[in-house]
């Protein structure tokens, strides 16, 4: 994408900003290319991106998009409203399409990543057409039609696929994370999108779990494919978790379709049951100790290539420094495996670790 | 489907007819209710069906559609061209093209299962309209957007799921052969198609690799749902294989959307290597063995919910009865579960084992 076609966005995350389904809007305004003038949501109206994700994100949250197009320099209005949720199921708030309507009317064009595919709804794109603005659907996926083929990765590439003990739990960011440290280590790297955020931060890539499941295996192995033209060190963005009840399917098809010379699980200490998932007896789903994930993800993965869990990357936004560093000695200790939070305490010695690992011919 | 619009079917099966790309011809000629006419394939024309499925299915092979259509009576023309292959990727090989248009030309309605759909061809379509005659894809799948909820199974009901060792190993016959059995030990019991196959032969299902990957887990549970509301002892078309490089993302969304109370593990003794699938290094994939198998299940399924490998049925076809037993009793040995041929022996001694152990709580 030239720098001209570059958008400045207003992020509709109405109701949602700073918690868990406004991963999206987060993940754009932490990694995106693309400037970010405006998150819209009337409940956080008045405060500052900068109190969530720190001060080199200076961006007003305003309570409607009339606000944020209202801006006095026109280098800080909107060309663009990209859907910044990312909702089970995947379906557009039935209350957010007056917003996307005013946004087509206004100018705007409307980016999002949702199943709800605005492409295909005919009074959305009738509008667009009128008003000359472009609608983008970042989960509709390339339509390959191709099972997986087990071709063999090319020799001196290293692919690393993150996993989890959860959905929602920050596979994105560590891979991002990772791939940082080993450019800043002069490596060729490369960050592999499998999910709308990474696509929209990254410019390629293909929503795995949009793809017909019969190719979803092979979808993955071809994103690693197009990635081994691109750089040496190749860091597959995962999703959902293996033992989730809903998302599970999706998580098998990037783990033997990328089949990683090695994973990285992410988990989130403290978090006890599955993200948004209670089922209809309302128990829940329980996550499984980081221990009996490792396990299982090994299991799953050697069932088609050998993959040992490298690393541990924590996420312990909610901890203290203190506490953070206490749980990743504890879960050092009890894995055994480089542990750490990447995000927090940055990328380098983790990917240092893993990179020992991989050179060693660790599989 | 009321009897009146049942079809009489010419199966195509050009060049693969006995061989297992041609499942779909034997599943629908064996289990279906739509009678069937004729079987292209001029490598085999002149011979009859009964020569590999049994004197029951006389069914003259042919080498032309022209030639089916030629039959004195008019009661074994066929009105409809059923596609009879199920080849990896579910492409219409390109020489085939003809004859479904000159089936369409004739005035036959086109059945296919494949995941090219011949309802999206303009070509096709506008010549099916030409002619008024129905083009049907029964792999469309049902649109439905609903991730898993993790409802709990209706009390009374028994959930069964063939798995498999491999695809193409006789998951379908083992789950219709066991409903066989349990229809005639007087229960009320239902067969759920997952794939192309069970569709036509039973006239409902989803092909749940055709689904978005994100709702495979979904669409299994509601498929599930729908059974509980036909009969208390459920019968689930298992697809793949849980270490099959292509397609294992098909065969886990089933696993963990269908939560299983038991598996039944289908088998073929002398198979080594997955079907139709070298890898690009021509090396293959070796099959585990039956013991590593059940392992597998058991902890994959038991990630999201318990579930127990209850029996092993083997797909015997390639030995003699006395080799047929030896194995029957080998496997029995290692695995210390029930073992049979359900289809060359019958299911009843099987399906027996199965209730005993469903009904004392098992799982």
């Amino acid at each position: 994408m030239a720098p001209d076609t570059w958008r400045r966005y207003a992020i509709l995350a109405e109701g949602a900003f700073g918690e868990l389904p406004s991963k999206t809007a987060m993940g754009v305004i932490s990694y995106g290319r693309d400037l970010v003038v405006a998150v819209i949501d009337s409940r956080q109206a008045g405060r500052n991106v900068s109190e969530w994700l720190g001060p080199e994100h200076d961006i007003p949250v305003v309570a409607t998009l009339g606000e944020a197009l209202a801006r006095p320099s026109v280098a800080r209005q909107p060309t663009a409203l990209l859907i910044g949720i990312a909702p089970q199921g995947g379906r557009i708030p039935p209350d957010w399409r007056a917003i996307i309507v005013e946004a087509i009317e206004r100018g705007l064009d409307v980016v999002s990543g949702l199943h709800e595919l605005i492409t295909d709804d005919p009074e959305l794109s009738a509008l667009a057409a009128t008003h000359g603005v472009e609608l983008v659907d970042h989960r509709r996926a390339t339509e390959r039609h191709e099972v997986a083929s087990g071709r063999a990765h090319r020799p001196g590439c290293h692919v690393i696929l993150t996993v989890g003990t959860d959905c929602a739990i920050g596979k994105m960011t560590v891979a991002l994370e990772l791939r940082k440290a080993a450019l800043a280590a002069g490596l060729s790297a490369v960050f592999v999108p499998t999910g709308q955020t990474g696509i929209m931060i990254e410019g390629w890539g293909v929503s795995i779990d949009r793809v017909i499941s019969d190719f979803a295996n092979g979808t993955a192995e071809w994103l690693v494919e197009r990635a081994e033209d691109m750089g040496d060190w190749i860091f597959v963005e995962g999703q959902g978790a293996i033992d989730h009840p809903a998302y599970s399917a999706v998580t098998l098809g990037l783990i033997h379709g990328s089949t990683p010379h090695a994973m990285v699980l992410a988990h989130q200490p403290g978090r006890h049951s599955h993200h948004g998932w209670e089922g209809q007896d309302g128990r829940g789903s329980p996550l499984k100790s980081v221990v009996e994930n490792i396990r299982l993800y090994e299991t799953v993965a050697g069932a088609v290539a050998p993959s040992k869990v490298a690393a541990v990357a924590l996420n312990t936004a909610h901890l203290s420094d203190h506490e953070a560093r206490a749980e990743i000695e504890r879960v050092a200790a009890e894995t055994g495996l480089p542990v750490d939070d990447p995000y927090r305490f940055g990328p380098d010695r983790l990917f240092a670790r893993l990179r020992s690992f991989l050179e060693a011919g660790g599989r």
